[in-house]
């Protein structure tokens, strides 16, 4: 597809998104790989959890919709930004550290991203829309529950602040594009956008979901 | 199939047991909502623990055997009893604490209803049947394994309590009436009440398997 | 194919193979059934352990790379040696505990064999050479995970000793092989080696991974 000036805006979209999954991967393997140094795992189970936080909320998606053998595993890239991030974790660890409110920020927009991505691949596989929701949703949430699991952890998603929901209201914009018709591209950037959005005010003003009155 | 009554008998049958197959979700369901609140979850977090105890045992059959995407997830009607469980203890556990006996009860009946129905579904997808009989344990006993596993608890089936027996059991008479060429539907019910029989009988009773000798 | 003295090589090997996968799917089975010993599991959460210590790594694999049922739920032999091994570790687990460094021996070979037959696998069924090599390794180490984490401790094989790395260089000489076109065979047994070497020269001199700097 070319627009006006002869450029090709679909490749261009095609590789902006690539882009920005890859920088989703990225982030949540860091978050994977500072979890692990934090529990002294050494040089391989810093790879094995910057892998698993980066890619098993995508794997899991891939699995429940029949898209195998899942994009994680096939595509090499995956894999690399998974290991760069856990090799810059490995030496420099503290460093990371120190940028934790830079890596919040990007976390935030690898969730977006991935919550919005995964949506619409589950639903090009046919999903309904609530479960294309939902499963947009795991894909956001899957690496950091999978994280905590290794670590034997309860998943922080699960007890503490607003992250899934974001997530969630992300995906819920792009299946409601879908249902009413209206384009894909801008449904997917207005529901990146609102989950990014919420995400960033929750870390700010520390929202948390209610938990079960006593 | 019309009886001599003129009634559609195996429509009604699929009917009954979609709705014990819903019933059974409901309660698993219930079971992982409770851990869930015990464990201070958040809103969010008891909404997974209620799908995952309620369907993760079928879905880990379905991922096995090749039925993808697996009904747990193309069928809203799972998703909506799991939520209405957890959305249920979310406000009222107290309540349903005290019902907990009642709970047992549904609890037993669920296992009964996964385990025989998780048999017939591998026999039909051309498992041999020892592997069938297993997968049918696997849908009645894998939902308690991942809410346990995500509440960072060894799964309480690996210690006590006869549970996967009874659903073992019950899958196994299946698997025979299978083998002999029994008339399919009675030995379901007959592996049904025999599951649940065994399950009631070790709650009244206490039995345990046994642990290694020292 | 027949040999110059009529034997049938190629069904000798492949009944080899299928001999030396049965016995790696005993020893890791073995590991299994201890550790849950060891944590008091009763009889079916022993079994449980045996099983998937044994084959979860196969599995997985098998479920990523589109091999649907997988190879350890429709071949019964896999499930027969897990439970071999379970009950033997039921009754005489003291006895199987003094015989930790054969069964450390074992579990080398064990690991060689997964690892090395295990990319085979995957490069059988398209997988590019890095991936085929990591699910080689995954297919080896596994098994050890999944048994840690019901087991609610942070997988072994992430914190200490060099076990996935013997794996990845096995799995890598098979890569390596298939890339030069050299014959399959000589190189899997060359992988196969490297990786029990290199195993059994960490467990007898202790190497450790390096945790991250502080």
């Amino acid at each position: 597809m070319l627009n006006t000036h002869g450029l090709d805006v679909s490749a261009a979209i095609k590789t902006l998104v690539l882009i920005l999954d890859l920088v989703g991967t990225f982030v949540f393997a860091l978050s994977g790989a500072l979890a692990g140094a934090k529990h002294r795992l050494d040089f391989f189970g810093i790879m094995v959890l910057s892998f698993a936080a980066g890619n098993f909320g995508g794997i899991t998606r891939d699995l429940l919709i029949g898209a195998v053998p899942p994009a994680a595993i096939t595509d090499w890239r995956y894999l690399a930004v998974s290991i760069l991030a856990g090799v810059l974790t490995f030496f420099w660890h503290p460093a990371i550290e120190r940028l934790r409110s830079a890596v919040l920020v990007f976390d935030a927009a690898g969730l977006a991203l991935f919550a919005v991505a995964g949506t619409q691949k589950a639903l090009a596989f046919g999903l309904n829309p609530a479960m294309a929701a939902l499963l947009g949703m795991l894909t956001g949430i899957g690496g950091g529950m999978m994280r905590d699991v290794l670590l034997t952890e309860i998943p922080a998603v699960l007890r503490a602040e607003i992250y899934a929901l974001a997530a969630l209201a992300g995906a819920t914009v792009v299946v409601i594009g879908q249902l009413l018709l209206l384009p894909s591209a801008i449904m997917a950037i207005i529901g990146a956008v609102l989950c990014f959005a919420i995400r960033m005010l929750a870390i700010r003003r520390s929202w948390n979901l209610p938990a079960p009155p006593d």
